[in-house]
């Protein structure tokens, strides 16, 4: 990793925290206990991967980083709601979550509930407030994208079907089609929607961008498995060892560390060769070594 | 109450029916379970009130009914998954609604929270997927509706001052001003996104439609705090009496049933005069009636 990229992206990380901060209710403005709790999920928190990730890709198509800035932040309160439902008793009851008390734990559960059910309005409320893209119709496409990203055939799908494997013996393309739900949907979303802002792209330049979403997303799970083994609970900032507690099925449970750790590196070379023709994606092949490296 | 309203109302009952089903993922498509409960959810259930007010709306804009049943989806979709994330445990612990069980008691409290997620989701996907009002730039603007009447600064704010507001004493101006994002907002989004759908609105028009919107959700709450003191679980459909056991203020708690009777007619009353410079107008006038004979 190079100090330029280490400079790019706690700029942009910095700048995301802004751009929510600005968008997230004023805790002065009533329900303050329910906009307090949003504030609480969303900020001072998070390596802002889908925001990165949302920049990298505007760079690499030459977009106004001030739309960006917007996709960026819609996918990342998009990804807050899904971490404060998740954490919930009912879904994966932790109580750890970026280093603090998960959401429920410090606000109840009803106003957890809430607080996610509004950081996913206030999610479609930015997308619809800002120009975006060229043209209404293109900026009309995005919202579709970001509300499929989303849903039970994306990211929403991907936890029932993660829920529904809790102690189930999965085969590697169960576990796959599990993760391209889960976190590859909002993954590739974030990719996508910053191209959008930018130049129109040809249909391989397209293509590009999706094979690189989808091996990014992957490397970024099987990395998260191998930490979810290996690291401590302090430098996770979140319970480490739960997935095994919970029985659920992991790469590093279905290959073994070794062949997890080689996965993670033939995804990440084939993200890089995906992006290999754009001329500015720079800081899309940076930000796939960021994910690989985040483990060895 | 006319045979012609009945008519028109179930027929327009029948057609959201018919368009919910379409627009739901099908029960064959994976996650099945997930797909099962938001079918369960959403179908065979409910007054459909919401969408009979974007359609009257509609109509007495000119509207393209094509577009209004969009609306008028999009908007029972938020409107389901609120009750579905409103019955849970944490929130009122209800077991019954529409006559049947609870989707957390049916599918269980995990399944119901990515339930209610993804019907938010699918709701901002529909709006976003067909072609709504006279131009793209105009579509945004109705997506962005929406997404603030459901929000932390519409309905989902309105649910936590509702919470917030139980075993407390509330002043009537307090208790309206629950009711007014709680229910009120997402009354207000069906009928003004009804309306949208149609010619151009003059300023007196559309301030016409707000006050008729903001006198119809009121009534339409304090008919159900009186419905809720007054009728037997059976005829409800969900179980009653539970504001008084959960001591939540209700305008028969503060006001008393006869001056809450009152309030409802005048509320009635005032709802008329609003949409009385409509010519086409009669199904918000009878939907006004509608609301308010529920309970006498």
């Amino acid at each position: 990793m190079t100090s330029d990229f280490l400079t790019w992206s706690t700029a942009l990380q910095a700048r995301t925290e802004i751009v929510l901060e600005q968008h997230l209710p004023a805790l002065a403005s009533a329900p303050q206990t329910l906009h307090q709790a949003m504030r609480y999920a969303v900020l001072e928190g998070g390596k802002r991967v889908r925001p990165l990730l949302a920049f990298a890709a505007g760079e690499a198509c030459h977009a106004d980083p001030a739309q960006v800035e917007i996709v960026a932040c819609a996918v990342e309160l998009i990804h807050a709601y899904s971490l404060v439902h998740d954490d919930m008793p009912c879904m994966d009851d932790d109580v750890l979550r970026r280093g603090k008390p998960t959401c429920h734990v410090e606000f109840g559960e009803a106003t957890a509930l809430l607080v996610g059910d509004s950081l996913q309005s206030l999610a479609f409320e930015l997308l619809s407030s800002n120009p975006l893209g060229k043209t209404p119709a293109q900026q009309i496409a995005m919202i579709k994208l970001l509300a499929q990203a989303s849903g039970s055939r994306g990211m929403a799908g991907g936890q029932a079907i993660d829920l529904a494997s809790v102690g189930v013996a999965l085969t590697l393309p169960e576990l796959e089609f599990m993760h391209i739900h889960k976190t590859g949907a909002l993954i590739r979303a974030a990719v996508l929607l910053g191209a959008y802002c930018g130049e129109p792209l040809s249909e391989q330049q397209h293509a590009g961008l999706d094979r690189y979403a989808k091996c990014a997303g992957l490397a970024f799970q099987v990395v998260d498995d191998i930490l979810d083994a290996e690291a401590p609970t302090a430098t996770l900032g979140k319970t480490a060892g739960k997935d095994a507690e919970h029985n659920k099925p992991t790469y590093v449970s279905l290959m073994g560390i070794t062949e997890a750790k080689a996965f993670a590196r033939e995804l990440h070379r084939d993200a890089l060769d995906a992006v290999d023709g754009f001329d500015h994606g720079q800081r899309l092949r940076e930000l796939a070594d960021f994910i690989v490296q985040r483990s060895f």
